[in-house]
């Protein structure tokens, strides 16, 4: 539970905001590389943390992202001409370069376009394109980019997509960051019973015989719906840690990251299995992009595993030519009142719009003022406290966790069966070795 | 005419105005029970004097309407699961009965869960579920419901519709109570002159030969233009009753019922006639629902009958699958300007279409402070003069009129056609007996 | 560049605003003729500096533009029938005629109706019927209607349209008396370079053989983008002269007049040429309407030019059946990336669209607190300080420029190529002669 004043300082990222400023020190994925495909396309409109840019990738390949105004006469640079490295206005043919600065007034003479030039350039974000992602940073001297395990794989290794989401960034992230929604909002239903989802299939919580590891994790989740929450802080964030009681007085360990400002890496996944990445970026304060990345330290992603991904599947979503999910707010995820009786918990496919559906659905803004929160509310309640103290730190002039702190970010996340008598620091460091997060702190 | 402070005091029902705390008290219709038609079914939303909730009806048939918010987080409960007597959130499955109460937490320790669910539990509206519709009461304890007549008849001597208005509810309700713009609104055109409609036909305001009452009467209404109101005052609100010239210096009659807060009994009916009553519930400020009910004390409503009714006709609109007007305001009701040179006073076929349409035109919230009233409006007059003093009743903490007196209910609206000489009194008494109104005052 | 009041005073029009004050003394254009074809026709509804009217033409063929409320009960008049010389409203029908007097209130007794009757007008704005166009003026004593050239002529040599903008009156304007930007926003381009537009082709910028003026001036206007501006006043308003180098040492005049408050002559044409105007009337402030007329002195204007106005040429859009633009904001003109880099500057084809597109792009309403003006901008800046000084006259009780004096507005506006040594004077004496502007100022 928030205060009024706190719930607004967590949702709020316009330019005037303090959640604002902070998240404007931070790396942003802006795009994802495709959306430009080629030198001198199409520019594109923006909006990040609420304000408008246009995106144009130059006749060098390299990406600008600007205000999206001509200094001259206010017309809209979306219609410019994407021209000779450089972004020209149509009405009177101003031009611009990536980096904002103006190359050309040439309805003026050239000793006038000359003293008017210098005082002529737009805001440009700083750019870092990397991983398949045109990333932003809004200051002119940005801090490293984070060293995310999915950029340090090979091209070939990774496959990154996106998904619009209709509510508020912090409510978003707060699902990503509670595992123990898993035993309900992902749950299936097997003759009006909870039952785990296999293979698209579903069945009631019985042990199999020689049931398969990752089969019986979907039962414990289900088995156990309140799960007991640890949380570890390292220098880029937090490791978010849910014990689940498993068979033979084991324990099922789901492990997920929060990384400063608005990262999670998920949990679900073995060692054998790809790893995944979430960043929530707010549009507005009401609506927000989700970049997906999907990895593995070893092995290629296939072909055919990176067209389920563009088809939607987990944490990827179905979504149309813009990204938005074909299931949204404006239909109801196309709920399936007969599937939610007899199939699944929801009535809706897929965790992705599982997840979408239930942080919509707690408003445009969820207003934290008034919860009843309960321990596995744990990892929720750390992150914002992590980020509001972020934000507190950035008011006062200091320099914000995890910001700059690039190595910080080496972390993995992933799921653990620890034998009876395994501590919480055996688990992590078995599990994630040199992955664990530096400085991470054990209570 | 209002001042612009009774004007807001009268049009607004949020939770925190004077006419809303006033409506609060009284019953409201809130759904048609075919809305809500098997245990166990799909819940929906619905929307009561601006205030949000979702209705579900449980394993043993009875209807809870609840906020629509989970309490843990804030989930919004439409995507609950309707299942053994509760509604359970997709979240983290917390479970509500239909009376609100919280009977499940079970992402919590069993203890926790014990001390936390009696502090747990959501708003839900008193329900009495009787002659087809769910009527909802904002009180623990709530008055007994009115005993309107259509709710004291057999299943099926009744018919029970709804339909959506475009604007405020106060205006709609203005617009039932007014009978003298059927001289006008409803009246037909032939050959360039006002006439009247006889079955869907049109002719000049000649007295026939043979001509039977109904059709005079339809005669009557366009010949006298500016009909008399007198207002008579009884316990569950008022009589008004409108003279219009008849032949042979008898006195047409017609006489409308106003119940407090918000329902009417509309004349147009002799003792042969299906009687028809309306309750206006406000969905927001801008928005009202229109609850239709038809019935006849002595014989069943046929078949052939409800076909029309949902067809739409006389007080029943053509509405699609959501009850909203086929013709309405995006479409201008689909005006047929010449069927309005040729056939029908306004372009616009059916009463009930009428009626929305010249209220929606009135804006989204009627202005009343620059009317210029006569004397046709006195019934109007009354009307605000009335709901206004029950407001200001509640606001004092005094009970307002009618409330919990449901004998008071139990009256009838109708047409007479009175000799010369016969008084109001005379009227009254020939054509309703018992029904006029407990402690009716003649002027 | 305007500070920010100036910008509100410059952009707001409502009826309690200072500009709208001025407005509201000068004529406007409200609908073309053709809006309203017959007597009792159907009446329609307008907007008209964001005020909403009803507009009927009634038994005699005279229009009446009206406030849109009945007095009694505030029924909207859009549903009243016209008939027998009034608007009648359909809820009691109470009737008012073109000048806004009521003229029947049937639903009251006569002496009632008598006594009210004078005390239940409405307002009417006074009407000139006159070039294919309802002028209307907000004063009951308005002046005389100014004397354009084109009323003046024959109606077959003369051609009306309209057309919807979607931002600022204002900036539309400016777009309108900004030729410098025809050498950038309605340019072509041939091989990658900026050329003329020939005939719906295009042609890089290189001196034809035996080449006509008429396509010399396309060259001109793409080869000097930094035309030299001087502003002549007179007293209808503003004639704005462009210079650009031509061949031989000749100079290539554009000159567009602007006349109070917001009336445009064009230039583009020589003496053979149809002569355009073009008036933007707020709609609201967010959007106007661009009334658009061409005519020729001296020949008719055939019926195949009419055909291609009608289907959009020139300053005349392709609209659709309410005069919208089939190419609007909301589908980005169906801007064409690939034409935009083959062959027309902005991928959108003909000028009026181009207009379009940049004026929309500046906003709904454009911010002129940052703008960087340079010398081409002259015209515009003058425009603003020439309405703004309008808008203190009418704020200090004075009569604003051009008010009223009618025969101030029997001007030209036009192109024409000076041979060397010819002044501005000889340029303006040359071309226009008696149409050159009463009382015309040369610095």
């Amino acid at each position: 539970m928030l205060s009024a004043a706190d719930n607004e300082k967590l949702t709020r990222t316009g330019p005037n905001s303090p959640m604002g400023r902070t998240f404007r020190q931070y790396w942003m994925p802006a795009l994802l590389s495709r959306e430009l495909p080629e030198p001198d396309g199409p520019p594109i409109r923006l909006k990040l943390l609420g304000e408008e840019f246009v995106a144009f990738r130059d006749t060098e390949g390299k990406v600008g992202i600007v205000e999206p105004r001509c200094p001259h006469r206010g017309a809209h640079l979306f219609f410019g001409r994407n021209e000779q490295c450089g972004l020209r206005c149509i009405y009177h043919g101003w031009k611009f370069d990536r980096h904002g600065n103006c190359t050309d007034i040439p309805n003026a003479t050239p000793d006038v376009a000359a003293n008017l030039r210098p005082r002529a350039g737009i805001k440009a974000l700083s750019i870092a394109e990397q991983g398949d992602v045109i990333w932003a940073n809004f200051s002119a001297t940005p801090p490293p980019l984070p060293e995310f395990e999915y950029l340090c794989v090979p091209d070939a290794q990774r496959f990154v997509s996106k998904k619009f989401q209709q509510c508020n960034w912090a409510q978003a992230v707060e699902g990503g960051l509670d595992t123990a929604h898993f035993s309900y909002l992902h749950a299936g239903v097997f003759e009006g019973q909870k039952a785990s989802m296999l293979d698209g299939g579903k069945q009631a919580t019985v042990r199999g015989q020689n049931e398969p590891q990752s089969q019986a994790r979907m039962r414990w989740l289900i088995e156990d719906g309140a799960p007991r929450f640890t949380v570890l802080e390292h220098d880029a964030g937090l490791l978010l840690c849910a014990a689940r009681t498993a068979d033979d007085d084991c324990t099922y360990w789901r492990m997920t990251q929060y990384l400063l400002p608005n990262h999670s890496l998920t949990p679900g996944n073995f060692p054998e299995n790809t790893s995944l990445m979430n960043t929530w970026v707010p549009y507005d304060d009401e609506s927000c992009w989700i970049f997906c990345y999907a990895w593995h330290p070893e092995r290629e992603i296939s072909q055919s595993e990176r067209e389920r991904y563009l088809r939607g599947v987990g944490l990827f979503a179905a979504v149309d030519d813009d990204f938005v999910p074909l299931r949204r707010r404006e239909n109801d995820y196309l709920l399936d009142r007969e599937q939610q009786r007899t199939t699944s918990y929801t009535g809706i496919p897929n965790i992705s719009e599982q997840d979408q559906a239930v942080a919509d659905s707690q408003g445009l803004i969820a207003d934290r003022t008034h919860e009843k929160l309960v321990q596995t509310d744990l990892g929720v309640v750390r992150f914002r406290a992590t980020i509001l103290q972020a934000c507190k730190d950035v008011e006062a002039g200091k320099r914000p966790k995890a910001l700059g702190n690039a190595e910080a970010f080496h972390v993995r996340s992933g799921d653990y069966v620890a034998e009876p008598g395994e501590s919480l620091l055996d688990v992590v460091q078995a599990r994630f070795g040199e992955f664990s997060g530096s400085n991470i702190v054990f209570p």
